[in-house]
Order: C-alpha cells, then structure tokens, then sequence
C-alpha cells in the first residue's frame, strides 16, 4: 500500500506513520510522499531525514479546487492509494475526495462527534468533561466529520491545562493512527484497497 | 448525609445507591426515601425489600411546578440533602433546581454533552461511535446539561445491539454513581454539604 502523508506543520502523526510503516508494523506499506502546504511546514525535513520524498503545494493565489488539483497530481502520479492527514490544516474540496474515495483518513484530538475543528483540547477542558480522547476517520468536506474508524478515551485530570491534555492525546494519536491504519491496509477491503 | 432518590421505573442505579450506603461504601449516608412518579414503578418495590420508606407523587392534572413542589415537600421534610435521579424521567422545574441548589444529580447512558436525552445508547450506535460511557452531572433545567461531575468510556463492540451496549454501560453506571455519591458525600464542601 502506497501511502500519501498530508502536512502543514511539525506532522507527529506523520513520523509516526513513517516510522510504523518503515518498522514493518504497518505491513507491505510505504510512505511515498509528504506533501505540506506550507513551505515552512518543520515535519518536511523530518521527512526527508527519513528518506520520504517530500513535496511543497502552495496555495498562494489558487482556489480551493485549483489547490487540491496540483496536491492530486502529486499523489496520483506516485500511485497513492492512502491519503492520511496528519495536521493538514484545510478542508479538502469534493474534487479530492471524489479522488481517493474512502482512502482519506484523518486523526483528530477528540472523542469526535464532539469538539470538531480547532483546539479540540480546550474546547474539551473549557466544557468541563471528565474523558475526551483521539478519533481516527473516514474525511468527507464536512469539518470532521467523516465516519468513525477508531477512537482512543484519554482521562482529563483536575490539574491539566491545554498543554498537559493535549500531550497525553498525542501519545495516544500516535499509537491509534498506526493501529487504524494497520487495520485498513491489511483488511484490504473494496474500497480502501484499489 | 440524607439521601433521596427519584424514580420512574426499575430504578437499578437506585438499587445500586441503596446497596452501597447499606454496605458502607458511601460512609455516614441513607437513602431515606425512593419517590416515583409512577404508582407503577417496579424500583418501589425494590426499595422497600431494602426497608427504604418509598413515596408515589402522581403527576396527574398538576403543571409540572405543582408537582415539583409536592416531591419537594417530601424531600424537605425528611431532610433530603442529597436528590439522586435513577432513571426519573421528567426535567425538573426552576423551583426545584433552586430547592437543592448543587444537590441534584443525575447518571446518562452516554459521554456528555453527547447524546443528551433518550435513547443514548441508540445514538451512539447510530452514529457509529467507538466509545461511549456514562456520565454523572448535576441536574440543572436543561436536558443533560449539568456540570460533569465524573465519567467512564465504554467501547462499542462491532458486534453490539442496543441491548448488549446498554447492558455494558449500565453496569459501569452502577459503578459510577456510588463512586460519585461517595465523593460528594465525603467531600462535605459547600455547597453540596448544608
């Protein structure tokens, strides 16, 4: 399975789906590509360090539609047949997912449907809930809210602060991407295996 | 700590709650009266096989504050400090809010604020949801919508049906809510503690 990883920032998830894959703990996969689209995103280098290939898609000045077509492009050439997110900071237009039908996967820092979107964390702590936790899923164009593949609960502690949570839901992001996507790649079912 | 315990059916987190001040594992408490809205829930007769005085308040023909205050005046004149709802299904009125302000709480099928309301369990399958749980919260007018006092994650088994899930959770809830009464009671800060 060939693996495309979409970035805008440090990636973590991203390193650690490189690294499972290359582990062999993602089994008879690769990670072909990291794709950011931002040219100062820091996991291109992780990246690179790796010996992933790496490729920067700007925005600048291209609508949503003419965006996702250049990042398409990139991964369709290299025969991409898994799309996982990885702090990709934008909406993926219809284009894109009619592109890679169920093979877009996404992680969010939430136990989704609650707190979709930005800081998830806070949102978490500022509602005052005992157990939040991490998702992986299917990205449709709404805003996380794509079906349910995996999720991971993670315990707020009395004295977290956004920092504090958001370390252990990382902790937790990390082994569950892997896992998710392990199981993905080895069910090998209609729609996700071409 | 003098506890009172609404009900409208089966009432086994009341069952529950009894048990464990009995036992001693809510220390220096007594369930000191089950009250149902319902002559026909079977939790009464539960009750009073533990030697719980049981009360029915019957709704009929009253608006929902002349029926509020009737339970009220049950509640108050055996000292209730603490009013535990076991699967009670009514919202309650401001007045009562205001009767036991932060004494009320209640136990939800579900990881609050999701899948506030009926049928939690069903939600959450219907929305394909990987874990779930059940929530402790004190009762305000709203519908589910307290502060969380304390929570539990359930998974969802690929296998489950309504049934098994609720089976898995209200056994976890049974847990929850003795642990949760316990804490309050032996916290005996303000204002839970008169």
């Amino acid at each position: 399975m060939k693996i495309g990883i979409l970035i805008s920032g440090r990636g973590s998830n991203m390193v650690a789906l490189v690294d499972a894959a290359q582990r062999g703990q993602i089994p008879d996969s690769e990670a072909v590509v990291v794709i950011s689209d931002k040219p100062s995103a820091a996991g291109l280098e992780t990246a690179r360090e790796r010996g992933v290939e790496t490729v920067v898609v700007e925005r600048t000045g291209q609508t949503r539609e003419e965006h996702d077509a250049g990042i398409i492009s990139e991964l369709k050439r290299r025969d991409v047949e898994l799309v996982c997110l990885a702090g990709y900071m934008r909406l993926l237009s219809s284009d894109f997912i009619q592109a890679f039908p169920n093979r877009i996967v996404n992680i969010h820092p939430s136990l989704l449907p609650l707190f979709p979107g930005l800081d998830a964390q806070r949102q978490a702590l500022e509602h005052g809930v005992k157990i939040t936790g991490c998702t992986v899923h299917f990205v449709d164009e709404g805003l996380d809210s794509g079906k349910i593949i995996m999720q991971r609960a993670v315990k707020v502690l009395d004295d977290d602060t956004v920092e504090s949570l958001s370390v252990r839901i990382l902790e937790q992001e990390h082994e569950l991407y892997v896992q998710a996507v392990r199981t993905l790649v080895t069910s090998r079912t209609e729609p996700i295996r071409k």
